[in-house]
């Protein structure tokens, strides 16, 4: 097995640098979500392809950390190493710090007393580092080493980092000037006491220059940094990547170029006082970079700012043209899916469906967004998940698990496009043909739950962990979960996942604001069975102001019929069906104009009123 | 006018001090919410006798910030002051900080460069003075003084701190032995990687030494310190408050007492590695004695461990004797509120109604209770504001203040007992006779966010602030708020307000778990009209367990009828009607063997199902 030669590699490293363990997350030095090839090192060294996850590997024992979306997929994936799986958030999991404690302790040689562990510095974020080195300190004082990526060695085949080229994105979607957008950072770090700022997650280079790219899988972004001081910005990238009429317009707007390789020696030379690094964004190594400057010579000192960056919650909301690019964009993404939805009916409840697979429809819906104006690419790998697939939260179909359709059950497909005007994320679960009464009652619960959440109006600077539970009362009542977060920001033409702003469980501090994009999503999946997941894409408007405020509400941004098949109407509230019916007028009025007859026809049955 | 007098005064200091101005927050050394005279320093100095308040003055200006429980009362209570009245959390209201770099920057002198501030560390928490430092030194610098109490010199008649004796509270209605608690303690430290811990706060030290006192007004505490080290537990109080019992059960726990003014020499010879400090607990002058300890002499060094208290979870989960006892004092609580409520039911609409005034009701009542089993005290100074009252929050009826009630509208009626098996806090609010539609409405909205509260069903360990929501989300729809917490924590014949735990719209990292006590009070407050609470004090109990984990769910303890005369019966959900209905006979059923039959016959018409 390639894995366990390639444990056998590092441990040979880990035995020549007397390390007792090694850690791998799953993120790049730009802290991206999905990651470019090259920096796969823990796919790599353990076979586990899911977004998030931690590999870690002692001289004697493997284990991985993922959370609840990829249990189901991560234990398939690991089967036949020696990889232990982790699972996030389940009682009695321990801490990746905990694990090493023990296993450090028990498996040491007597003559051994190697208490280091190792992390690649610039894969992870000076948060990550900060609370690894403070929670690995209590056990028994193991330390961290940060500068040392021991796959370096061993990783012969690495991919290169990529140099696509990078593009212009016109200011009739973009709506705001980069000199503009420039002005708006810098009055921001004024705001938190700072000169200037290093950035370093992609869409938010992306955003701020008004470019885009194709380095990273469905996310229209380009690997490179930003350094913005009171008096210069400076973009740090492979200047391979730059065709001339990027290059004409950088030099239009006074921002200098770099190698990436220099951003280094750029913070070295930055000379003004303070300089804000977010501690969740920026890597580990160019925050040691800055701290270390001080130390050589007190004139060249620079003063931290840690605090978020300021680009996160300008990027989330917003402006007109992008509002009126969102809604041209989902107009499309609709009329492909009623299009997909339309084909698909005419398998539902018939045998002949088990010519369909999963794989089959994704590359049918994605050939129908293909058609749409403006469409560039997936914005991520379609979950189409039948019957118990659909409870492996990020499933995604290969050929070893696709499976024939059947006409019975619930088939979950949660997919989204990228068009040059905006980006659309949506899930819909169909009923295929006969359901369980198990089936109706899980789905009723996760639709009333999508439903509240449409319903809601909240004062202006809410956050999300405040309306979470709309999500999920009618299903906690019936003891019954799920273990994602409820809903995320969307970009615009850029990552389908951006934050800070969310609907979760947890504790986020980012208040919601008119012009953001959200999406709701709730769920339910029980394992071995099914599972049902309902999204839309929001977007925040206002809704009133009273003596109490500025009070919020939510307009659908999606447009697709929802499956009335497994619904169980007794179960909804009049307000909830209320919704859906209006909902439905809304979907058929704004679709129908764009479909033939046959497709209007079937529509028309989607949306009647329930 | 008094206040005028004591600026002069206390300006007289501060010019003598150099000092550019004084911030006299409104708690103790101990963090207490409610605290004797003694340190009712703000108070004194700015006339406000809210429970939160900060006055700041400097030589030429004086302000005072407070939340919106307090908006009207202070408006009132600083009128013909030179203070200006700062209101919490809406939107423009400046920090202390920086109005005092506004302030401190305008007026000051040519010839003067004073810009130190000073606030008496041992009135406030690490937290506090730690954030007051950070944010004054953005304001060009400004510095804090922590060590100097301006009113020790003027106010002359500042009154002892209390002295009142200390009584042994049964182990039949504390359920856990003092021995078994610092065992508890003492484990939760070791897991907090400390060794031991100074406590501070007053409720916690009664419920770790089963002790109870009369220092603090409604809140059955005694002032002193609890000092627990991996071998010894010293109690630093005043000893002529130690009557003969008390110190024979101290001796039998082998708990040392030390005269209260010495922990400070207590934790300077406290000689363990590592001591646990709340930071939001412990004063800042003790934490300045630990900090300072290593400077002089690096053997007698202690490492401060910054975490919450583990006393303040542990006191909030109630054992079976104490939920015995919660239900009794209920019962009683209940049979005194029906008792009143039967007797105000001869005057509602009627003409004579105009006999009876706030205060007088609040005697009433008062005296009912007073008739009950075991009862002590109030709980906290009762709020019964008829009318515009109503919208006070806070309100206390006072003989400037006090109004006969009239044959319509609504009273708010918030009141609570000490029993010495369990304290009490319940708010009613009645219709006195015909109510206006926007009543009737505001009435019904806040009693379907009460109900929504009570059928909430919600996985053990999720927060007060996700749940919060579910008691506003229909007021929200209507463009109404309260800018309240929508509960706390009720302490077994402690402090009615116990936390950490809340419901609030503010993150609270407290997970609600099975046994804990809470509250459940949405409110509407509309100024100068009306104000509507509906509160009972619930328990946290088991609902079931499923694959996705242990599901909780509440049980009313309160015991008392809900007006039904105001409520919109259209605008409540058929559950909202059930669960009215189902209380409604489960009170009826617990009270009425209680209860007289003129009584009774009264409660089955209060009791009888919508």
């Amino acid at each position: 097995m390639d894995i366990n030669r390639r444990l056998e590699d590092l441990r040979e490293v880990m035995r020549r640098e007397h390390l007792a363990a090694c850690i791998f997350p799953s993120t790049d030095p730009h802290q991206s979500e999905y990651v470019a090839d090259h920096w796969k090192s823990r796919e790599w060294i353990s076979g586990f392809n899911g977004s998030a996850g931690t590999a870690v590997v002692t001289l004697t024992s493997a284990a991985l950390w993922t959370d609840s979306r990829y249990f189901i997929a991560a234990e398939e994936q690991l089967k036949g190493t020696e990889y232990q799986l982790m699972k996030l958030k389940i009682e009695g999991t321990p801490t990746i710090a905990e694990w090493l404690g023990r296993e450090i302790m028990q498996n040491r040689h007597p003559y051994e007393d190697w208490s280091e562990v190792t992390i690649d510095g610039r894969c992870s974020s000076v948060c990550e580092v900060q609370a690894l080195i403070a929670d690995l300190r209590k056990e028994n004082g193991i330390t961290l080493r940060t500068n040392f990526d021991p796959l370096k060695l061993i990783w012969k085949d690495r991919p290169a980092i990529p140099e696509h080229p990078v593009e212009i994105y016109p200011l009739a979607y973009a709506g705001e000037r980069t000199h503009d957008k420039i002005a708006r950072i810098r009055q921001a770090l004024r705001e938190k006491h700072a000169d200037g700022m290093l950035m370093a997650a992609l869409d938010d280079i992306a955003w701020t220059l008004n470019l885009r790219g194709t380095d990273v899988h469905c996310n229209p972004v380009f690997v490179s940094y930003l350094l913005i001081s009171s008096k210069s910005v400076t973009l740090y990238i492979n200047k391979v990547k730059l065709p001339s009429d990027v290059l004409a317009c950088l030099k239009a707007e006074d921002i200098k170029v770099e190698d990436y390789e220099q951003v280094e020696n750029g913070l070295k030379k930055y000379f003004e006082y303070n300089i804000l690094l977010d501690p969740n964004e920026v890597n580990y190594r160019l925050y040691e970079v800055v701290r270390n400057k001080g130390k050589m010579n007190d004139l060249q000192k620079t003063e931290i700012v840690e605090e978020e960056s300021p680009v996160k919650r300008m990027k989330t909301v917003k402006n007109e043209r992008e509002i009126t690019g969102f809604k041209s964009a989902m107009l499309k993404d609709g009329i492909a899916m009623v299009k997909f939805l339309h084909w698909l009916s005419g398998y539902i409840g018939k045998p002949e469906i088990s010519e369909l697979t999963e794989m089959g429809i994704d590359q049918k819906l994605t050939s129908l967004r293909a058609e749409q104006p403006l469409y560039r690419d997936i914005s991520f790998d379609t979950i189409a998940g039948y019957g118990a697939h659909g409870a492996i939260v990020h499933y995604e179909a290969t050929p070893e698990t696709d499976i024939p359709l059947e006409p019975k059950g619930l088939l979950l497909l949660d997919s989204g496009a990228q068009y040059l005007d905006g980006t659309t994320d949506i899930t819909r679960t169909i009923a295929l043909g006969p359901l369980s009464e198990e089936e109706r009652k899980v789905y009723t619960l996760v639709l009333k739950g999508h439903i509240q959440i449409e319903l809601c109006k909240f004062p202006s600077g809410a956050s999300g962990t405040q309306l979470d539970i709309l999500a999920r009362q009618a299903m906690w009542r019936e003891g019954l979960n799920y273990l994602h977060g409820t809903g995320h920001g969307v970009g615009t033409y850029l990552n389908v996942h951006e934050g800070p702003h969310q609907f979760r469980m947890e504790w986020k501090p980012a208040p919601l604001v008119a012009g953001m994009t959200i999406t709701d999503e709730p769920g339910i999946y029980l394992a071995g069975k099914f599972g049902v997941r309902v999204e839309n894409t929001l977007l925040i408007t206002p809704y009133k102001e009273t003596e109490f405020g500025k009070f919020l509400q939510f307009e659908s941004l999606t447009l697709c019929p929802i499956d009335k098949a497994p619904i169980i109407r007794d179960m909804l509230l009049p307000e909830e069906i209320a919704w859906l019916n209006q909902y439905h007028q809304h979907v058929f009025d704004t679709l129908s104009p764009h479909l033939n007859e046959e497709e209007t026809a079937w529509l028309k049955v989607a949306c009647a009123a329930l």
